[in-house]
């Protein structure tokens, strides 16, 4: 049992299936798999609850799997030269089909690596965290990081399709499940109230695992990045709305340099202080805030997660995001719950006072 | 004083210029430039030719440079990586636009950096080598080599415009513009007689350097080149016929590690071996396989030009390469001058004895 949404980038269209089970559906797999080599990319604690499944329904294949470590500090040109070289040492053809099964991570190389094999081999994106179900999985953004910063490296380049089983959920971490919440509160704030008050009411189901909920949650998300990057594939504008939380939180990743932060938890502080500052410009109404911060506590999210870097130190390391223009800092932020916009107008002393430990936040 | 091709790829579509003295031409470059941030890729003996009077004509930009050491063999990931390194480490912006002032190996690190640096910025080709301003500079195959053979990592992506001056060509030793006519001689070949019989009577002229007969085989070959890249930009199938004399010759730069031998003689070499493979198969008249072996001996090429493999390490060679399809080799050969077919129906053999020192040419 899967719903489909599809997404619509004219000749690289492809859909999205979400269901229970799904992932190992030889009619889904056959649909988007046209050669006879497969080349599955993942990690050694995900392939020990999901891959013989799935190797079972690929049984028809010539199949290859390569594993990458564990963790965001190995997102990088080193394990991408890695797959590469994998599929380079099994004779993999232009014809072969890479598998990325695993989280946010796992999909980033292993999009990044099908892009540039050959100059481009097809892949499958099957997410198992649900932060890659809802937002690192969609679109076509794939990257590894440089020392610089996050995601420098890598190129927009579609999937064939995106399987996210809510199935593969339930071995996750509660630290890991929950960092995902954090990106599924992100679109309700950027573009839907009502997903919002949805969230507010059904926060404890969700955090509970439960399968409505959670097949509902990741399936507003996905429809809500699908119409987004079909308007917008190479973020040119409007895609840039779905980085609410990013500019700050990318920084705080860089200073904890991937090591003891997720990706997730470090946007749930990234959307703390943007509602802040959003509240100090006098954008977003207080007691708006205040639900925000509310709806971000209830899920984990809170200043205090980690030590924070100092304000200045923060401030220098957004610079050297990829959404620098002309020196300036490009911001999003909110203009009411429910309505995202891009500015370079914030003076940088503004930012930096709700970096600071003065911030009510 | 320059002409216009177009390359109509819809949203990817540029322009080439062919001309003297047109790649400090202000306006071009202030039309494909749209930031103010430039990084120019080049290297130490180009440089000192043709960077002066390109910086001087891009004074009102910020401008960096980057260097690469001379060689095929630094055409590989970590020179690559040196590319982003040196954007990211000056601060280059989504905005920057990179400009590759070299031959084909300087245009496709650079085409290749240019695609992943923030997930794609905007570059211009500025070869300074004949085989790059009719071959390696349009179509936006870019790419770096790996241990295993030529080309395999890389990606297709256009540039903003291609800038072919004659002019850039005076400094070329005599080996090195000579090797680029191989690719002149392979557009007659695969689908213009009447361009292969101006090239019997023009060779002198062509190997003097004349203006005129370099501005016309420049132009009629990157027509040619433009015409089937729009057709076939992702080379699913026409565009593969760009690869005669290739498959063979790829084999060859894989032996000598790319270090002794041009990509243009090798391919020279290749288009040999293609030529007799297709007389040996009773498609191509062997008067016409006479006046193939004359042209490319007018221009320099024969089989003696350096040392080959055994046929059966040729062999192995040529299965690495990327038209491999199901194990098979996909080959391309010539009908008759004028037209050429891909193929894999070839039995190894036959390819093994033309491989050999048995063979006629």
């Amino acid at each position: 049992m899967y719903q489909v949404i599809d997404v619509d980038l004219g000749a690289q269209s492809y859909p999205i299936y979400i269901g229970q089970n799904c992932y190992v559906e030889r009619d889904i797999l056959a649909r988007h798999i046209h050669g006879r080599q497969v080349m599955i990319v993942t990690q050694e604690k995900i392939a020990q609850h999901y891959l013989p499944a799935l190797q079972k329904a690929l049984v028809d294949y010539h199949c290859d799997v390569c594993y990458v470590p564990d963790g965001e500090a190995h997102k990088n040109l080193q394990e991408w030269q890695n797959i590469i070289d994998a599929l380079l040492h099994s004779d993999h053809e232009r014809s072969t089909t890479i598998i990325a099964l695993g989280g946010g991570m796992i999909g980033d190389l292993a999009g990044f690596a099908a892009a540039c094999y050959l100059r481009g081999v097809k892949y499958l994106q099957i997410p198992t965290t649900l932060i890659a179900q809802v937002d690192a999985a969609i679109g076509g953004k794939t990257a590894v990081n440089h020392v610089l910063g996050k995601n420098l490296v890598g190129i927009f380049y579609q999937p064939q399709c995106v399987i996210a089983d809510i199935n593969t959920l339930m071995t996750l971490s509660q630290r890991d499940y929950v960092s995902g919440l954090a990106e599924v509160i992100k679109y309700a704030l950027i573009c839907d109230a009502r997903f919002f008050v949805w969230l507010e009411e059904n926060m404890p189901a969700l955090l509970a695992r439960e399968s409505s909920a959670l097949l509902y949650a990741i399936d507003t998300s996905a429809r809500i990045k699908a119409r987004i990057v079909e308007q917008d594939e190479k973020e040119q504008g409007l895609r840039s709305l779905l980085n609410l939380g990013h500019t700050f939180g990318h920084a705080l990743e860089t200073a904890a340099t991937y090591s003891d932060i997720r990706h997730g938890e470090a946007v749930g502080v990234g959307l703390l202080i943007a509602t802040q500052l959003s509240a100090d410009l006098g954008w977003l109404a207080v007691v708006d805030a205040e639900r925000v911060k509310n709806l971000l506590a209830a899920a984990g999210f809170k200043r205090q997660l980690f030590p924070l870097p100092e304000a200045s130190e923060w401030l220098r390391l957004m610079r050297h995001d990829k959404k620098t223009q002309d020196g300036k800092l490009n911001l999003i932020l909110l203009k009411k719950i429910g309505e995202a916009v891009m500015t370079s107008e914030v003076r940088e002393e503004q930012v930096k006072q709700v970096l600071g430990p003065e911030c009510r936040m």
